[in-house]
């Protein structure tokens, strides 16, 4: 499991007072970073392998400004070419959020999804979350 | 069913070149609004009486900028707080995005779920979407 | 003088309770659209053929969402190889913020300015803003 | 002078493939928070007593996502009722970007501007940058 501490921002907030929903898509992608790192170590966004094809997210409790979250990413499932990736975030002792992020393994010049080689599937299994 | 149609903004675009899947949370968010409006006519958010519990997003193809973006919302099913609010984005003719939304009617001073009145229940009835 | 009608989204509110300062550069971006086209009709990312070096904005009231907001965007000066682009929001009949963008006509793969064409000096100029 | 070390996030970026200028106004912001303290300690929302009057923005050099920022800020010249930040963002050794945020002391009930108290002017002043 993968472990992000970030500050919310200003500008994460809305008129209701509190984070915006909007911002757990944005701090749950920065978080899986290390995931795309397993699958792209330079990160260069020109050979970027990865596409993100479906998200879900479960609002558990409002989440506010100044005070840290942290972020915990791990993988659910890891199919022929896609990968779940599970994510919770957490402020105050108290679980806000909770989401899963599916990647595909994708070669976008010939636009096609591509089976995850075994190393990958490896080093992804290193990080499996219940 | 409702139609929005908008503009994608220069920084709904990130280093991948295309539009960022954050910003489909965000257009879904502002095509809502007239569903807002069924349960909370004034729009205050003083006295906001929904709450978002869940947000799935499959990602259908990518999206560009400078090309306008239809947003198709309708209502998919009436719990006894919760109501499901169902989302298609359109680009160029082609759906790049269907989202799902699931508000809870709710009492932020009680803290507490609210049945969803007959007359609110019927006016969501008549925007059913299949 | 350019127009851009456009409709605040939810999310660029904050928790005060109003637009936020963080949303006017993007609006006004997004306003340039016509002045980067001048420079680049095809606007693809790849050829890009501008820098922003400077960015100013006068904040002069609140604005809201759910209430359009008018951009006007023309131009105030051209130097050598620069461009000062003047632009207004507009919102219920008043003016609420002021900007200037200074762009510089910029070669990305040298890494320096570029003069301004007389052709794209003289189109600018049919946009000039007092 | 405050220092906040922050960290882009991918969404940051646009189709440029850089940070979007976009970025740098939400992450002054964020790194206002010791500014705002100092007017408002509980930095509750609904008794902000501060409004932002302009905002100008010098960016010097491209930055990046996956390079932390550091953000560097403290206070330029105190007025009767306004106060100028001044802010730098740096990033792998260089100054990418240079700011000056015009906070204006405010009572949005009364909406009017109100007179920096003495002893906020002292706290002020022990920022004061070059």
């Amino acid at each position: 499991m993968f472990h992000l501490e970030l500050e919310p921002r200003f500008s994460d907030t809305d008129a209701l007072g509190h984070i915006s929903n909007t911002a757990l898509p944005v701090w749950f992608e920065q978080a899986r970073t290390p995931i795309f790192q397993i699958f792209h170590p330079t990160l260069e966004t020109d050979t970027w392998p990865l596409i993100l094809a479906r998200l879900e997210i479960d609002l558990k409790a409002q989440s506010y400004w100044h005070m840290p979250v942290e972020i915990r990413t791990g993988i659910g499932k890891i199919g022929n070419s896609s990968c779940h990736v599970v994510q919770e975030a957490w402020q105050n002792g108290k679980q806000v959020a909770r989401g899963v992020a599916v990647l595909i393994h994708f070669d976008y010049a010939a636009e096609k999804a591509l089976p995850i080689p075994d190393e990958i599937r490896s080093a992804l299994s290193e990080h499996l979350m219940d």
